[in-house]
């Protein structure tokens, strides 16, 4: 490292919080899956705003590329070096600031975790509008800059519609500043809106300001056997209409349901199997329980239904949903796919992936479930040799063919890159570029990730930026 | 107008919709306001998304450039020419397509008033998540390219969080297209919601899908007499916590209500006046009035209450707040700034603001009226000159110093410009400028609205933009 290089970082992070010891820089190196990892030139964590600044601003000037880092939950490899970048961990931003509990609103330092932020607000009786299995270890700064989602979208909507104001450091440096947190500002871009989801390429996420959501006590949740996932959705149509606080509408199928019964051990949920089975929470001031029963009641056997209010009868009736992914894991290493689907394809989709990966890649099996309110599925393929992208290329052929998104919740990364182009068109991704390189005309900020750009400045060390 | 332009604008708008006759441009040059008009070099009205695309390209290659232009119901002058600019008319993409009864969506042209895909949509049970006075004018494509808001943004979010597909035409005639209608996509940068609110500068919004919302017959209003507006700011948190369905929450105080008692010949809403007045509305499947009833109960004074569930009690309510826009009219011509206080500073604000005004501004009299649960207020001031702008920037100055918006709904347009960068920072505007220049490199589209570019090539008749 180039010893100005080194002063100037040393003097943004303070002492012990630069490091290019292979040891200290291992755990910032590889990803949650395991499936990405790769060598930082160093690992700068700067212990405030400034300090990004002042890091990205040097790094800017010596050519160092850099890979903004929050709690390293990514499922892409987004957030670990590929290629020479060093590591820009924010996780000691992480002061809770300014929580006003009668707006609900807070700001929270980019390395922040959600579940530090749930334990501030939930006593005061407010809550984060979204939840994620990671919770220890995601932090609100990698949540924007990844628009997370989440079982609760279909109420609140993903991470961006939460955000109400954001602080951020520019590519070169400068710092980008609206924090007081505004729930209507109609003056020019949206600006955090673009950083959030942009998975750390246009701007370093610092700060947030996050509107809250009531925390709702009463709670209900219905599981349903029905004959298809057409009549799921149809079901679903019906609650989103009559019932009020429809928070998660999750579906499932056969296939998984018998793993998560050999698996965990669970006694099967009904009497006889069914082709789909539908979990709906509803959330609210009041019981939920008795709409969400009369929205029930005309367009369903009540044979088919479970019904719970109680904590553990809700936590049992969610195990058959939520224990998916660990009972896929005890049966093999599956691929991961994320997909949407517009809502009227969803169910023909469903269909049809499964006879063409029987053609693509005979042998592999295909476990459905997901967030069908937002026309969200996983699909896990068991069965196919880890490298072999055959299966992957299938299934995301088919969404793009029926109009979906390759990646509904995980983002881009490095990992969906080549699929990219399959599902935005050469003028989306025309502007998106134009953008990348209006914002970061060095290519400093997480380069190679989303997509790969040539004609930018290669980051070479070099002194002038021009 | 040069003749090869001509013929390609007449391919692209067929006989009849490419005219510069002043007669029949003339009401594409003034917007409902009254105070912005200008003159078009010609007016254009393509059928279709080709038609749009083909009257971008060829104006782009010309050197002419274009003011998009919905129902022209802006307040900010943002959608009639200024200075040589063309008009560009959304008017005829007036096509509803793809209504989905079970998911709730539905794809609407840019022309498409709302009023008319209200009347779509409601027979089956859904509705448009944003309402607005204008809405027999009112175009879905200006809507989006505005962020339009309303009084339901505390429940269903502005125009932008309703978008979940768009198509739009570039600078550069291309198409950028993603209709599907897609809840979650995590794949790439969020152009949907860049452009809403962009408003008309970075491409032009030609067709959208939107997710609507359930209808919600059953209502319950009350109008509560409190002893200040953070009184009525603490009524609404406990309201926001405790009932369900929380669609308005409205405030006014004494001037602008005895304004409207006397204009508009209304009997007085309680026995003695009160320092500020909220309006709360919830809506659900089922009655919301006991939980709304139970919410006020422990915090407010029964005599100072009054609850309506009928559609005309609910109506009378609403009339001291709606009637207001005319009341003030009436008195005199106002200025009208519309403006967001965080929500910690709204009280604060509202204190401040008649005192900062009578010592800016001597004998001016301020009517505040707005959304309480937004933070957002409408500052009509009375009594001043119609052009001096010094009441404006008075105010103005006071929000952004409390770090709020100069423009919560109305957009900056060409009326606010002067005072953008009060309260956007310089990396801000400096960032909004790069991805203007980058989607719009000739500044063909909508220029000089939200801000003037210095160094773009300038918009004189040209073949080649290289």
């Amino acid at each position: 490292m180039h010893p100005e290089l080194r002063s100037r970082l040393l003097a943004a992070c303070g002492p012990g919080h630069l490091f290019d010891d292979p040891d200290l820089r291992s755990s910032y190196e590889t990803d949650w899956t395991r499936r990405f990892s790769g060598k930082a030139v160093f690992v700068a964590r700067p212990p405030d705003t400034a300090g990004v600044a002042a890091v990205v601003a040097a790094c800017r000037e010596f050519g160092v590329p850099l890979v903004p880092q929050g709690g390293n939950t990514g499922l892409v490899g987004g957030s670990i070096p590929r290629a020479g970048e060093a590591v820009l961990s924010l996780r000691r931003l992480d002061r809770i600031e300014d929580f006003d509990p009668i707006a609900g609103e807070v700001t929270a330092g980019a390395g922040v975790t959600l579940q530090a932020l749930q334990e501030f607000v939930r006593p005061h009786g407010w809550d984060v509008g979204v939840d994620l299995a990671s919770r220890a270890s995601a932090t609100i700064g990698g949540m924007v800059a990844t628009n997370a989602g989440g079982v609760r979208v279909i109420r609140y909507g993903p991470m961006r519609h939460q955000v109400i104001g954001i602080e951020a450091v520019l590519a070169d440096g400068a710092v980008l500043a609206r924090l007081p947190g505004l729930l209507k500002d109609n003056t020019g871009y949206d600006l955090p809106g673009l950083l959030a989801g942009s998975e750390g390429t246009l701007a370093v996420v610092t700060r947030v300001r996050l509107r809250l959501i009531p925390a709702r006590p009463a709670r209900a949740v219905a599981l349903l056997g029905l004959p298809s996932l057409a009549a799921a959705l149809e079901v679903l149509g019906a609650v989103r209409r009559r019932a009020p606080g429809l928070e998660a509408a999750e579906v499932f199928f056969p296939e998984g349901l018998d793993l998560v019964l050999r698996h965990a051990r669970l006694a099967a949920p009904f009497p006889r199997p069914h082709a789909c089975y539908l979990l709906v929470e509803c959330a609210g001031a009041d019981d939920p329980a008795p709409a969400l029963a009369a929205a029930l009641e005309s367009s369903v056997d009540p044979a088919s239904v479970l019904f719970a209010t109680s904590r553990a009868d809700r936590d049992r009736l969610w195990a058959y949903r939520e224990r998916h992914t660990e009972a896929i894991s005890a049966e093999g290493i599956p691929h991961k796919l994320d997909v949407t689907l517009p809502a009227s394809r969803l169910a023909g989709f469903e269909a049809l992936v499964r006879a063409r990966l029987a053609e693509a890649a005979p042998g592999t099996r295909p476990i459905l479930f997901g967030h069908a309110g937002d026309g969200n599925l996983h699909v896990n393929i068991l069965g196919a040799a880890p490298d072999d992208e055959t299966p992957d290329d299938a299934v995301l052929r088919l969404v793009a063919s029926l109009g979906g998104s390759i990646s509904a919740e995980h983002g881009i990364g490095v990992a969906k890159k080549r699929w990219l182009n399959l599902t935005r068109g050469p003028a989306d991704i025309q502007a998106m570029r134009a953008i990348k390189r209006a914002l970061d005309p060095a290519g400093i900020l997480n380069p190679g990730v989303i997509f790969d750009l040539e004609g930018l400045t290669p980051p070479a060390r070099r002194r002038e930026d021009g």
